[in-house]
């Protein structure tokens, strides 16, 4: 089963271990914004979105910095995806 | 009986049980954004949303993942469904 | 005495019972925005609104589902009546 | 004396007793948006407001349901006023 | 020394005492946004005002109403200003 | 060293000494937002920012009236500068 | 390994040190948002973001005054960044 992005959304995996506690509460100093390194497994089509024209810059396989507190994580067949617009991705690791 | 939805607006059957108590209280490991599957029942018609051109992109038998909390839950002859806007769907499922 | 609603405005006549205390307080339990099946008793002429243009999509008779909080209650002449935009309408019931 | 609006305001008269104490304080149970009907007693040009093109729908002596805790009370020569604008009457009493 | 508002910005004098203490604190009952009578001073140029052409529709001399909290307060040679945008004026007083 | 500020910035040098505490804590009476005096010392390009054409009005020089909790206060060589926006200016000294 | 910033964010290394203590806990007296100085490691095309049309107007080694709160430090081969959009960089220093 694979999932397939709407408009400008990238789905990604994390390669970082996530600094959060087991039981999901977020530790104070951990309540800024922290960014993450993942890779891109799913890029959406982009096109008009919200009333504006955005172009997917990000592509499957790349590795970027994103703000992980800006996306949803899905878990699917046991794996864990982010998936975040592309606006949330800050920069791709090269 | 069956819902038309209005606009962008999407109406969902949920695939998943909900994590939510059955008093309704939401508990605090929850209180972040939870990604939810869910089959789409009906579409609305797009066009002209809040002055934006929006295109549907999701069709009746689809399995998506959508932000749970951006829903409005509606009880309808015994079964429950979430009217989202297409926006609040992050992917389909395939 | 008849509402003739401005703009987007859609005048709506409560089906089901209220959900809320007598004393008008709202219970815990309901502080989430719920849904409500009403009845269209006027249409305001849509047009421009706020900048973008709005076209009617129901019309006088329709059953809808609204998110109830986003309205205004009126009562006139001892009947309650509930005024929205018509965006807060979820879907027509058919 | 004589209050004229500029861009889309419109001054109201009130038809009905406010609900808020002498003091000013308002009650719990009054925290809501309560609508109240109103006489139209003066209207602004419209035209560009905040960028947006606005046609006036209202005539001086139309009865109106209004927003209430949208608009600003105004005591002119010991009669109270409230100023609105356009946007925040929601219906014309007919 | 003058003050020459930029944008669509417009110098004030009340006409009417000031409700706050002497100390700067705004009393419970006067948290609410309250109307002014106050004299314009100075009117800016208007034209294009955060990418929204603005057609200034006072002129000095002008009695107005205006929404207190939304100005800022300027103490020039001894004498107390108010600096408003033209959207904060309610009503011109004739 | 100078300061050129990005788009529609301006770099501010205070008139008047500051009401805050050499601590840097802001007493209660002064949560309110307060003009200050300033001389603009440096003006940025102006054109577009955020999608939106800014002409800039003050030229190095101008004494000027600012909302201070606007902008940012920036130590250089030893001297107290403030960059705001020019639409944080409230009006030219004249 | 380097970072290619997206749309129009750039890439900036501190030339100053922080403010914050060791463990991350932002002191009350820097809860203000406070300038800080850089240097520009990369800069993002920029081009049309989130609907605007935005031209780079900093290159990579530029000293810049920016708003620290506004950005996303990142940790990279043990060098620490700061992610800001561009419209973060208040001034370039001369």
């Amino acid at each position: 089963m694979n999932l397939k992005p709407l408009n400008d959304r990238v789905v990604l995996k994390q390669l970082k271990a996530e600094e959060k506690t087991k039981s999901g509460i977020v530790l104070p100093g951990q309540a800024q914004e922290k960014p993450q390194e993942a890779e891109v497994v799913a890029v959406g089509p982009g096109g008009n979105v919200d009333g504006k024209e955005v172009t997917m810059q990000v592509v499957v396989g790349d590795k970027v910095i994103y703000s992980k507190y800006a996306g949803t994580e899905v878990k699917l067949d046991g794996v864990e995806y982010i998936i975040v617009k592309q606006n949330d991705i800050l920069a791709v690791l090269e």
